[in-house]
């Protein structure tokens, strides 16, 4: 059986590399993913699954971090000159560029799901020949979107993986579901999907992601710690005045914001845990010369758990309401982005461990866990959901050696991580029969 | 004429000078002028004067900046044990230290009114042989009480004034007041009678200072550009926690109160006038390892008009609770003191000013204004008050030597600057049948 | 005299209007004024005046809120396609776009300068038809460049002034310098002008404005009341560093930022007089997840008095730097702009004032002095540098009907304005032998 | 040989008792222990101990938080007032109040130490029936001194084990160090005691505590978590100035301190661990109307490390530093107490355990490790100190029911903890040679 499926695998390889930096050179950072999401779609279509899409998968008003309308417009069209298949671009139109392919194999048994995500960086990648993917011709050719964190690698994963299933479906059980998800930088997306019930009949859930400092060839069965976390962009509006002439008559909303930005630093430490907050970037005023009437502040605050958090969050919001008080200003808050941590399901990872360590021999070391150095995911939100409803969840992480850290604008991975993961989680769909969810 | 009252005025020099070591020697802070009450009352009871006292004169609740009940009693204590008239001290008793002597003349004329005010400072004083009043021996014999502001040599003109305006009784017309105020030190005292109606009856007002900067000898008609100001102490209130153990359960009084100091000081100026804002005092805290949980501000605002310092004022309320908001404390503002700004009367000042002038060589320099520099005083209540009812008001500065600068711990005066007002004083009661207030 | 000298004035009304309304459409920010400078030279060059232009009138180091080299090469080319005579660009090159233009009488007589100024405000125009520059087809075509102040209107005031001097040349005597200086917004340019000398010879000196609040009809001989200033641009640069992952790596220039906006709000008062500050612009940081790693302030300090201002920026340094250390960061101070404060001469005021009661009839009202509302403005630098070399100098506004506030985009005011600027400037020329200067 | 020991405690629970309570009733605060330790140098004495006192075990100037000499004179005559041994009292005077009495078996072995503490807190002691202590007729009779921790149960513990061991001597081997500490509340005593080398020949070293939140019957072998801290007073100064009149004239050492406060608070957390920030006093100003011219902040600093308390304190004193640059104000730092965390020494905790599961049936349970809740104890300068010259160490809790929290005003503990702890530390002293150091 492993060495069927190696062969299977052997044989969709250049598919993978080729979908992998197809995607690369179309960057489409989140809510954007229309070109890609096409693709997808067409080929999980042509394979027989049975999908939902769009509107079906993605609970609109739960969608976190959404640019303006005339900008999805924008990037529709870019995605349509870019070679987006015409044919599905309605269901994703508007930011709503979820997929869930389902496999149906009409046999007892749970429901399985795999999670990859779609998206890239609102960033620019290195053009020049010391960067792999500029030299092979694949790199983004898409300004400020860049694929720096190797989405582009899982969802080609995603595909292959369908193409495998769907080959071997004769020896599956249950049911199989493959979600593909925009939006995960900036932790935007799986709130959307995951309260659109999409993972509500899911008794076990994987997640993945490659390279995470992981090295390569080791697999992480249930990766551990991911912090809680909230983003908001705070918008302070004051009054601007002439500052020579009628000061008084401003109502500075700069003031405001910097009594915001040390007050947001000084929320007291939590002693259960790690916490964090960031204001990453302000901008107030129009003239040196002008009171400012306006200032606008990227906020995220974190926890090591969802209570944490909350509390960070909770003083968060006091403060930014008592500093808008201060200075006599409005204010909004919005919604950007949001995670939770979430615990991998003990059972689930050592089956997965053990199935890892008997027919995946390409690994050369295989985890139960690993700490993310505070970081956040927001797979988290479907692993909550199904551990909630009784299920068990975890997340995967394949080892990658990297050409330069996530985010980087010179990132890349080891392409044959990809068969790895193919293989790996394929060959968990096919062992699922001998496990015992206890 | 003028010759008579010179010789009137020399004998009543030694009482003058007595009655100002008595009060000098026993200083009582505001509110606590028990004593001296009693003294004063007697004196003016002597004469013959009417007398109205204690709550006749003064309004409870618009008393500002009042001790505390069990503070005001071991006043009272102290002051029966220095000698306080135990005859007049019930009308006094509970911080009702003020006194309106009125004179009718039983002929027709205007109602004259005259303010001096009777409080020391809270602050100790030289207690070595350099100071003049410890040389003497009148120094201070109550600890944080001293006379560093003249407002013994203003109880003793008052007393002075009243001696020689009864002994001319016959050459005045009208009605004549006399207005003995409690704890302007802090703008504390006046508008609690100025409210209690106490010159709703008087055409032509004049308050009296001494020294304020100016020289000896000369007179000042109308003392300009007093600050509007008001005075409140703030206190927060938040919750105490162990810093180390459980630093999320506090709410942090202290925080509060930073965010307060550096928003109150960043309130802006303002275009049509100077303002002031000042945080004097903070104290915050009861221990290293403990999260504050309270934290008292004494604050205080200032501006050129009332519209300012209303502006500048209002502003600090806004900041004292937004602060409060950031940190999810509570608290509470104390009025501790108030005053207006005022203009003299500019009719009223050129009259003084030419009596002044005609009748008394004694001053080597008569001026009809002076910009005071950004004090404030309460008289300004009594002023307004009587200009709003259709009268005249004006600030009157007898120029003196010092020994030091007012408020300093050797503070002193040239005592012959008393003769110099009651004659000033005098001359204006006795010459107004010539005024004529267009 | 007077009657010639209106034929005059009614001869040049045209060009006067297609001047302004020329450099309208073309409207050029400070150090841009390429084009404006070559058709002012070739114009003066025409009527005969000896020019002095660019590095010979402009120190180098001494411009302040000068653009990057880049940007300076761009708008050259810019003004090159706008009809920038080429001929006298190299003058210009570079940002030095000043021009003095001198009419030696060969009489003796006193030195006498008219400074008039040429550049747009970086803002954009409104583009409608309520807008008349809009209906007329002569508002501006350049992005983020306005006349929005009439300095459009000063420099065709110039060339009128130029025109009719040159005609009336034999009635002259003395010596008469006419400079056109770049980059009065912002107050970037008079220092440059003044620190190369260019008034050192001048005993009797004139700035004009128009508008300003002064009502259509009237002249102001001697404006009053401007502020000293000082302008910079203050950045931070701290260490970015991942907000989750590595916080402690981090040194963060929003939170010095931040510390330095409130402290230099807290600047004291001064007792002396007026001062004002303001952090128009605050922009940081670059990711929501990233401590910030850059702050940048737009600042502006401002006193009644040169002294009041230096109190004020001084404060401002300590606070610039003592947040810097604060957090760790590095900072640097760009100088951006500065004027002083300067008061016209009074002898000077009272000669200008009779003239133009006795000659310009056009004039509805006029008035010696009107006080500013706490703007600022670099012709004092010439003021100052005259006074200090035993001149006279002042400052003129000739009021007019505006559309809108200056500064705003639909500002427009009434061209008639022009005629009579031009003939009261002529009229004091031609008068000033009966000057006396004490 | 347990059942033996058992009776010998039986024996002095009534001096353990007499002990506790009188030290109680006679509480004394840090470096104020000289009633105290001249009571125990006594009975060490008497029981034939080889005494070191006050300089020998204490090294001036690594004392913190030493009040000023004044205070210390007057808690030394209330010291005698209140039965301080005239005889011992020359070895404490000036604050030298520690003690290490040693017991030299003159058979070979390793050098084991215990230490106590004795010092009482700066609070005052319920004095009501509710109250245990004030019932029983032993509460304080000093103001703001009160044994709210349990230091003078340890005292007696220290005492009662000195007489079991002498009394055992003939049974032990090695050496035996008694370390009376003073000053534990704060962190400020042990750091004296460590760098006068008091235990640097010292092989194995406990270091106790009762209650701490262990359940009555309870013992922890090895006391984990104890935060590392710097504990400092910081002052500025700055320069006074009348608020209305001359506010340009001041150093406002209130704004230095709000910065302070506001820079502190907002520390970066550290990834590696819990930190803590905390400035639990402010006091600052003279008067509502005056420029405060100094402020003191009581401030704190943690870390679950050294090296992150070190990069908070760091972080701190840089914030101090440029608040004060901002305000143009002088400052001063005074370390007031410091503690380092530690680990206890594995194999020694283990031997502990051990005999304590063996021998001590009164033990309800026995743990070898204990979360402290993120506190401080400065008994960790012995343990690294012994630790760094190759020793072990540990720190011991004994469970005890408390009517009321450590640091309440109501705390009192179950006296039968006394023997106990008495009974398992000369056990493992009698136990010693089984031990095996690897």
């Amino acid at each position: 059986m492993d060495i069927l499926l190696s062969e299977s695998i052997r044989q969709i390889a250049g598919k993978l590399q080729s979908w992998r930096r197809d995607f690369h050179h179309f960057a489409e950072s989140g809510w954007f993913e229309f070109r890609t999401a096409t693709i997808v779609a067409d080929e999980l279509h042509r394979l027989g699954y049975s999908l939902k899409m769009g509107k079906e998968v993605i609970k609109a008003d739960a969608r976190m971090g959404l640019p303006p309308e005339s900008v999805l417009q924008a990037q529709e069209q870019r995605a349509i000159k870019q070679g987006a298949l015409t044919k599905w671009l309605p269901h994703f139109s508007g930011g709503f560029t979820g997929i869930v392919a389902t496999l149906d194999t009409g046999k007892p048994g749970p429901t399985l799901a795999f999670r990859v995500d779609m998206d890239a960086l609102d960033q620019n990648e290195e053009q020049t020949h010391v960067h792999f993917p500029y030299a092979e011709g694949f790199s983004s050719c898409n300004a400020q979107m860049m694929h720096a964190c190797g989405h582009d690698g899982h969802t080609a994963i995603g595909l292959g993986l369908a193409n495998i299933l769907k080959k071997y479906e004769s020896q599956l059980t249950g049911k199989i579901k493959l979600i593909f998800q925009p939006a995960e930088e900036g932790t935007r997306g799986a709130k959307s999907m995951a309260e659109a019930g999409v993972v509500d009949d899911v008794d076990l859930f994987i997640a993945i992601h490659i390279g995470l400092g992981v090295p390569q060839g080791e697999l992480v069965c249930g990766s551990d710690n991911f912090l809680a976390t909230t983003k908001i962009d705070v918008t302070y509006r004051g009054v601007a005045a002439h500052s020579g002439a009628k000061p008084e008559e401003g109502k500075n909303a700069l003031l405001a914001a910097a009594h915001a930005v040390l007050g947001l630093h000084a929320i007291s430490r939590h002693s259960e845990g790690s916490s964090r907050i960031n204001v990453g970037v302000l901008q107030a005023g129009i003239g040196r010369n002008v009171i400012p009437d306006y200032a606008l502040m990227k906020v995220e605050t974190r926890g090591k758990t969802n209570e944490i958090n909350e509390f960070v969050y909770h003083q968060a919001l006091n403060i930014i309401d008592g500093a808008a008080k201060m200075q006599g200003v409005e204010y909004d808050i919005k919604l950007m982005g949001a995670a939770q941590s979430s615990q991998p399901s003990p059972v689930w990872v050592d089956f997965i461990y053990h199935q890892a360590q008997q027919h995946i021999p390409e690994l050369s070391s295989v985890a139960k866990s690993f700490q993310q150095p505070a970081g956040s995911e927001d797979a988290t939100y479907f692993m909550e959901r199904v551990k909630a409803n009784g299920g068990q969840a975890t997340y995967l992480i394949f080892g990658s050696q990297l050409s330069a850290g996530h985010h980087h604008e010179r990132f890349d991975f080891d392409e044959n991580v990809m068969k790895t993961a193919v293989k790996t989680l394929a060959t968990i769909a096919l062992h699922l029969p001998s496990f015992e969810a206890t």
